[in-house]
């Protein structure tokens, strides 16, 4: 007997709550009816929702009641504290319990991060979990880890997140031998600190396929399947990058609605725009990845529409089948007999 | 009398040499027959350049001649020991020796610096030069320092950064209270290193406008007028938009390309695109200085065009007639009477 794969979601976080969770658990069923959604929130809100929905009584869904809510801008200690009973909280306790094998959480993430590590605890031989997403690339698409939930790494930790970033993209990817590279600046002589190269050396004596150094322009140019970097830095470039991605799409609206003319040539234009857009679409890469924990906890964008959360469950959904955490373990356990030292 | 401002150009640097810098020397001085200019390198490859653009007796143009040429790939150590002769070497000489006011080179990057430092010094009060540059905005731009010559960064080189950066960008832009930012992560609670927070501290004690931290993507939202970080950070910043740029134009013209329909719809939304390039033409915001010496030397591209090249002797002139170094240095005096510590 298989028993059915099980997700939760925090029904709650988010900028949107039950507006946009609901709707995403729903559309997500309809590709993947081999999963079962546990909906953990307010029963009132989501009995309500689904009703709306026209979804009551689909054999997919099961609701676990959460009477608290972490915020968006609580503190991670305060939320560990006192939100005992948040929706995010139990979403990652139903993980912990073995009553679903997967949370995800559009919450704030810092709790989030805080959370999971209290509840769930790190893999053996992984000091710190690390946020891993994949971002579009001009071939395909990179997988770029830590994002910012550890700063000052030091040579061991880059080499672990080397190591999960690798599993992931073996996992998802079906890459049997994924590219690791380690985000570094390009000058000579200096190239990176003692951290960088330490971490250089560790990832270059291991089973990985590490591709050595690359900068930050390789992150799009595909150049590697996994940039692992510091979580300061991964957070900088990955929000640089949003930060210009926005500004180009401003740029181009504004060109484009200039005047009469431009508008007209808009509407000829749009269909290709929007193949274009559909490219970098940052709803198509919305789910990051806590790596690193016992059990698979999955960060959507606190802004995500019903799209872009669907994305993030259809995350912990490969995450869940591939078993990723058990992966992490047994390769970080060959690292660990393979080399004392990490 | 006053004598004529002079701007020393390193002819053979960058991946063109003579072959952009001559023409770029000629197309600068159509806009500003105020400033001489200093050739230097191989006196019989200029007088030929020149000859062939039919500008061999341009009252502004002056030959020195260097025998030698500091290599892209080059180590700055072997440069500075074994290049005395190279055009890159004799330019910044002439700054030194107030025959130029200040000198622009394409040269490789870790040479300029560890050259320029060498040769010129840093003013009292700065321990370290920067590397600073502008960078479009949805507003305007925005300085961005340091971008790659320092790594580990101290709270006092990140202060003397916001400084630097201050000074450039009340002289370029005229901003008589240009509003500095500390680039960090978002994460509340870790909220960067102590590192970024004591910097912090030393920043709002001062007379500069500081506005707080500011995030990756505020880097290109117009939040601050000059963003100060780590050179190691702000490389990987720079670096990685300038991919997700490149990425981005590289499917704008893919779709454009696509079939002959949409290669119909490109030539019609040519112009609204040829406008929207201009916006974010990198040739337009190149010319970075290296700030804190006591001297001007602007870095252009190594790969930069005629009229990206002369765009950084433009910047070279701005910061020429404005004496940035001077500027700096007395705004440093002010802020170590202000502050013992700093």
């Amino acid at each position: 007997m298989t028993e059915v794969l099980t997700i939760a979601l925090d029904v709650m976080g988010g900028d949107h709550g039950a507006d946009v969770v609901l709707p995403a658990a729903l559309r997500f069923l309809k590709r993947r009816n081999d999963f079962n959604l546990l909906l953990v929130g307010d029963r009132q809100v989501i009995e309500t929702g689904l009703a709306s929905l026209g979804a009551s009584g689909n054999p997919h869904l099961e609701i676990q009641h959460a009477s608290q809510t972490v915020e968006m801008d609580e503190l991670p200690s305060h939320a560990l504290r006192f939100k005992k009973d948040s929706s995010m909280r139990i979403a990652i306790d139903m993980v912990k319990a073995g009553k679903a094998q997967a949370c995800v959480s559009a919450g704030n993430t810092g709790a989030l991060m805080a959370t999971a590590r209290f509840v769930l605890k790190t893999l053996p031989g992984i000091d710190r979990p690390a946020i891993c997403t994949s971002l579009p690339t001009i071939t395909g698409h990179t997988w770029v880890l830590d994002l910012g939930a550890n700063i000052d790494s030091s040579p061991k930790h880059l080499f672990q997140f080397g190591l999960m970033g690798s599993v992931l993209a073996s996992a998802v990817d079906g890459n049997a031998n994924p590219r690791v590279g380690l985000l570094n600046i390009g000058e000579e002589e200096i190239k990176g600190s003692e951290t960088i190269r330490e971490a250089a050396s560790l990832l270059s004596a291991s089973q990985m396929n590490y591709v050595g150094f690359v900068e930050g322009d390789d992150i799009y140019s595909g150049k590697a399947d996994v940039v692992a970097c510091d979580g300061f830095i991964g957070n900088i470039a990955l929000k640089s990058s949003e930060g210009v991605a926005k500004m180009i799409a401003h740029f181009i609206k504004r060109e484009f609605t200039r005047n009469i003319l431009t508008r007209m040539v808009a509407l000829l234009a749009m269909p290709v725009l929007k193949a274009f857009r559909k490219q970098i679409d940052p709803r198509r890469y919305n789910g990051a990845s806590l790596l690193g924990l016992r059990g698979s906890v999955i960060k959507s964008h606190g802004g995500a529409d019903v799209l872009a959360f669907s994305h993030a469950i259809e995350v912990a959904a490969v995450v869940v089948e591939q078993n990723v955490p058990e992966l992490i373990s047994s390769q970080m356990q060959s690292a660990m007999v393979e080399r004392k030292v990490v």
